[in-house]
């Protein structure tokens, strides 16, 4: 890289430090005995967090403003107030048996970069935001992604207002008990939409790579399989008068795998949840319910796997009856924004790679209505949704410098060429 | 057949109608909503039961003894009251979901069996017992087959009495409330045991065939088997990272198949329970458990079963423990009895083949004492353990029929030519 096409504020650097520290004060609201963090979306302790977060943006001159549905928006000005904010955000729910990172990096890693510009005063042409979505995990209220799931019109303001937890609470309630249910008003527009996250996966770790440069999210399709067979004991019934429904679905497990493995690299199938009826030791199974989750880069991919599953019920010995129950299409992100990722990367001389979320994120919903890009930085086993979940500060820090490095590109569209 | 050849009352029938009868009077204590019964071990409803058939046995002039264990022996006096009796019997506890037919019907049989030699006023030489075995089915109090195994020495007297069900009544509580806790004393010698019983399996329908000739019964081992993988998020882990516990479980089931199958004709093996860990849509299974259930008609084939299942286990992708909870030994009957059966079943004109018990019985207890038989006749779907088992009024004659004619060859071991 020439000099001359160096970046506005190419030496400017977050403070890793503070970037833990406000880590692990946000992870003590709803901390578990095994260093977890339980805090489910619009309880008392997600209010609590949510508070934190405010304060502290509110110490750094951001203006806060939250919708309807929840989502908090915290705004940096900037030079230029005509352009649409870059913003990046994340969520501070978590899961049951959630960790300190999950959402929780991605919204304290946007907090750390507009600190880090304040110190400097350093001002962006565009204005910044760092949002915070309500109720990502959908532990407490479905549908999942919810504040991001309404502000891309994915589903309407009303729909996510009246869904309930199993107490019986709606979403309307459980926003109002806690004072976050902010005005109704138009999504606004967003130039830009970057999310730092852990990776949630064991790819990072395996390559060794500090920066996963997010390409788009995986497709998904999910089914409800049931295998119809006839129970039997298992002393009396000789082999070749049985009608074994779990024989049958021990065959579409297999064949679930090789359906992915079909579709290398992106492609994955899981059978995750299995239902035996009547799960009895000596009782020939004669009805086996069970999940699949089809994921693919490509819709053409997901299509022919959706193909191949039907297929392959089909021609079960017994009959099998295949319900699609999810849908989300395959997201690729913005080209420029997964470009602006990995340059960032480079520039920083830290090692990257190209990779793809398996997992949905807000940023997923976000990149139907704003250029999007993720930022993947490892964490330890591939391991998330688990109270022992871990990630390396230096990794931390690296993704929130590649997250300030790649908003810095974003938001200064007519370029300033040296700092 | 020579004339001469004839057994004593060659030409002597049961009673058909009053079999079903008896049948269906019986079934009426615990007779549920859906046409069956429960009516479990040692309720008052089996005291119900059990005074009805002492009833029935007193009025065609038996004594009737009890065991400590409770179990039941309904004696007609023979010419010759030195020759060990022929017994005849099985059980008239129910599953909680029991039919009229599993074990009642060779109760009742037996009971029919000497009510047509006290009608014809036929004395034989040696004695005739109809024996009820306590808890057969095991579904209040295990191990099954407790009278029938405390007779035959499988376990002693004092372990079946100190057994409790999940509300904590023993045993011995249970049989003295009902009034069947008898006098201790060791078990009577026995010339010989036949036992008709529903076939609880398809051969018998599939082959239109009435009697079946039992030669023995399966050898059984079951075991635990657990497989141990890494639960991971299904999105973000690609499928050459996984360590997917489910499709390791799909291929020990498939194998255990194939092992069955490796050992045809008698060969089986079931996977009927599953627990999936965690058990969630979008979750990699992360530990799987499943029982196994093989069955052989020898002992060195269930061996070879055991190794090739413990190989299949040892050869997995993942580590799998393996842990063996039952073993029944394969039992062959007595060559004797069960030709008593196949001719006296010859000489009535019914269709008969021999075949194997899969399931256990109190005539595999038995069999270790004395030697013993059964007779088998189809019941519908081969279903049972099910409300809705059913049979056919003419198979439980003939099965009778039968019964009656083998109890008269063995217990007339001089011979008497003709009736």
């Amino acid at each position: 890289m020439q000099a001359h096409d160096l970046p506005a504020h190419a030496g400017l650097r977050i403070d890793g430090a503070r970037l833990w520290n406000s880590l692990m004060d946000l992870a003590q609201i709803g901390a578990t005995d095994k260093g977890g963090v339980c805090r489910l979306a619009l309880t008392d302790l997600d209010r609590q967090a949510r508070d934190l977060f405010v304060a502290w943006a509110k110490e750094i001159g951001c203006a806060v403003r939250v919708d309807a549905i929840g989502n908090i928006f915290a705004r940096r000005a900037g030079t230029r107030d005509d352009l649409p904010p870059v913003m990046t955000g994340s969520h501070i729910d978590t899961q049951p048996t959630g960790g300190k990172f999950d959402g929780n990096y991605g919204v304290l890693a946007g907090l750390e970069v507009l600190r880090t510009l304040a110190d400097a005063n350093v001002r962006t042409e565009a204005p910044l935001e760092v949002a915070v979505w309500t109720n990502e995990e959908g532990s407490r209220f479905v549908p999942v992604m919810m504040g991001s799931g309404v502000f891309a019109g994915a589903f309407t303001l009303d729909h996510a207002l009246a869904q309930r937890d199993r107490a019986g609470v709606s979403v309307r309630e459980a926003l109002a008990a806690i004072g976050y249910g902010g005005s109704e008003q138009p999504p606004h527009a967003v130039g830009a939409y970057f999310e730092a996250h852990i990776e949630q996966g064991p790819v990072l770790e395996a390559n060794e790579t500090t920066i996963g440069v997010v390409e788009g999210a995986l497709g998904q399709r999910w089914y409800d399989v049931t295998v119809h067979g006839m129970e039997a004991h298992a002393g009396p019934t000789p082999m070749e008068l049985r009608r074994d429904a779990l024989l049958v679905a021990a065959d579409l497990i297999r064949d679930v795998n090789r359906i992915a493995l079909d579709h290398a690299p992106h492609g994955r199938g899981t059978v995750g949840w299995v239902d035996v009826h009547p799960n009895s030791r000596n009782v020939i199974p004669g009805r086996v319910t069970l999940t699949v989750d089809l994921r693919a880069a490509d819709d053409a991919a997901l299509t022919a796997m959706d193909a191949a599953l039907r297929a392959t019920c089909a021609a079960a010995a017994l009959p099998v009856d295949v319900e699609q129950v999810v849908y989300f299409a395959p997201q690729p992100f913005a080209a420029p924004l997964v470009a602006a990722v990995r340059d960032s990367a480079e520039a920083l001389g830290l090692s990257s790679m190209d990779v793809i979320s398996g997992a949905g994120h807000d940023a997923v919903y976000l990149a139907r209505v704003a250029p999007a890009a993720m930022i993947f930085v490892p964490c330890k086993d591939g391991i998330s949704h688990n109270e022992i979940e871990d990630a390396r500060a230096d990794h931390l820090e690296a993704g929130c410098n590649v997250l300030l490095q790649a908003m810095l590109r974003a938001a200064n569209p007519t370029g300033v060429k040296s700092a």
